[in-house]
């Protein structure tokens, strides 16, 4: 958890990248925090763009810039030589870093000494509290929901962001409570939960999403799959400490695989509802669904509708792709089920 | 992982511990590596032993003791003062020593001065890898062996060992691999799955056990349980990594709530393996569950043989109680699903 708050505004790194779901960071910033970004920085070869305005380091210095978003994801979290290269560039020019790789900014030397020297200061959003306790199941106060996924990058934060925005703006105290690095950046606050130590990632969620007595809402950003061979033992913990009231499964339309592993394929939408349901039960035995997020970027308008009927169809919750149609159908399930 | 070995034999720390199942590690090496530890060393309000001869630090130093082993195993893993004040001692006395709690002993500014003062030496059993991967879930060869519980201490360490040298008795080669801090210091290695980063639990696991071509087996030390609130993420990234081709299901006979968690039931027989054997399918689509484990040691031997008929009654397939009755029904199981 970032302990203080990074400086905005920020120019946003997506370097030599070429994998657009890579750069969902940088992209979530664009899109839910604009207002802290002056634009984007990246390489000739980089055929990706958030749609902000394309500038040098020193153009963005000049426009008031004053941190480097490192808004790139790639599996494992690693930063190679030309990431490590351009954040020195960054810092000599007089920009503080943040970045929620798992390998954590002040262990690249290069790095350290260069932002020492130019007096800014490095942010490792994916730093944990140090003192989190395990998990303890214990039923707390307030009502608690989780997005879900089909897959890693399906989805969720911006599901989760989107439907905390319609709740405050049909009255309901409702807060987004972030567990990813894009998140944390957008929310200001949260705790990476695929950086804290195994044992502690239920205790986390408990810790992010403590008991609240204003009869308000806590969505929770979800991680992962379960269905995500890396990644499903974070999703679980996730799941048993949100204690969710409430789920919403997030998918991405036409997706064959799982994200960086062609071999596995994308789960059945109504197995992996289930099986979130039935993981959830454990902790939160009237949990319930009460919604699908689907991604149908890829899709033109009635496909995309179509597409979000069928799976209302198929699973009995209201569906909607909520960058496209809003997530206003979710939200009146959500009071629907949640009357009292 | 210890990177080099401890050395022994070893003095087993109870200190003031009063909760039986806490001292899980002191009684692991007393029973499966009692070569290797010279006697125990616990203060008057210690109500436990692990029936070892109990010793004074002095008296262990005079009989060889090299190393002060904190065999003990508190949730969360934390140290206190008294703990610390011991480790102290036993530094003062000229020993190393050697824990697998959360907390690191070298993060104990007065036992890192008092160690370096006597020259000795301190073993964090619960480092990980620096560079651990993500898992990918990918078929890997060899055949691999997962125990797997309704609760944490519910005998799987135990379980997987004895299976280990009932296997070996019978001429398979069979390795067992250890994933928690007892399991450590009996095999001399392993990695401590709970204390990796959460992103990183079934890549420690991929990386624990990697492709055999000999024929032989991997047999998996399980971690907690996908039913416990506290830590099923581990379970759950150690059920995938493990790409299992066999379950053992562990219980104990008779615990009538989770351990810590007196809110939460131990999850049914039946329910339980289900949940596990669906889990593993996952990357392990072939998985079979080949035998229960059941630590019956509240029971006389005609009730804790009248559990295990249930048990296998119940579930398909044999069941013992390894500790009382040995192994030999579930590695003829195995033989006889595995017999290509």
């Amino acid at each position: 958890m970032a302990a203080e708050p990074i400086p905005g505004p920020y120019l946003l790194y997506l370097g030599h990248a070429t994998d657009f779901l890579g750069i969902k960071t940088s992209r979530g910033l664009a899109v839910f925090a604009p207002e802290r970004c002056v634009g984007e920085w990246r390489h000739d070869d980089c055929p990706l763009t958030t749609g902000l305005e394309r500038l040098t380091i020193e153009e963005a210095v000049a426009r008031g810039a004053r941190t480097l978003v490192l808004g790139i994801a790639n599996p494992g979290g690693r930063m190679d030589a030309a990431i490590v290269a351009d954040t020195v560039a960054a810092a000599r020019a007089g920009l503080n870093v943040a970045a929620g790789l798992h390998q954590r900014l002040r262990d690249q030397p290069e790095l350290d000494e260069a932002a020492r020297a130019a007096g800014v200061r490095l942010f490792d959003v994916r730093d944990a509290p140090a003192d989190l306790d395990v998990g303890t199941g214990l039923k707390r106060a307030g009502r608690r929901l989780l997005t879900v996924g089909t897959d890693c990058s399906s989805g969720k934060m911006v599901s989760t962001l989107i439907l905390a925005r319609a709740m405050a703006a049909r009255g309901h105290a409702a807060e987004f409570r972030a567990t990813g690095q894009t998140g944390i950046l957008i929310a200001g606050g949260g705790i990476a939960v695929d950086a804290v130590v195994a044992d502690f990632i239920s205790g986390a969620v408990e810790r992010l999403s403590p008991a609240r007595g204003d009869g308000g809402w806590d969505l929770i950003e979800g991680q992962g799959s379960l269905f995500h061979p890396s990644f499903a033992g974070v999703s679980m913990g996730l799941i048993h400490g949100a204690q969710p009231d409430a789920l919403v499964l997030c998918h991405e339309v036409g997706r064959t695989h799982l994200r960086g592993l062609p071999h596995m394929p994308v789960p059945d939408l109504a197995e992996c509802l289930a099986a979130n349901l039935a993981a959830a039960r454990l902790t939160a035995p009237d949990v319930r669904a009460v919604g699908v997020c689907l991604n149908t970027a890829s899709l033109d308008e009635p496909a995309a509708r179509a597409a979000c009927h069928a799976a209302a169809s198929l699973l009995g919750v209201p569906a909607t792709d909520p960058m496209r149609f809003g997530a206003v159908p979710i939200v009146e399930e959500i009071e629907r089920c949640f009357a009292d």
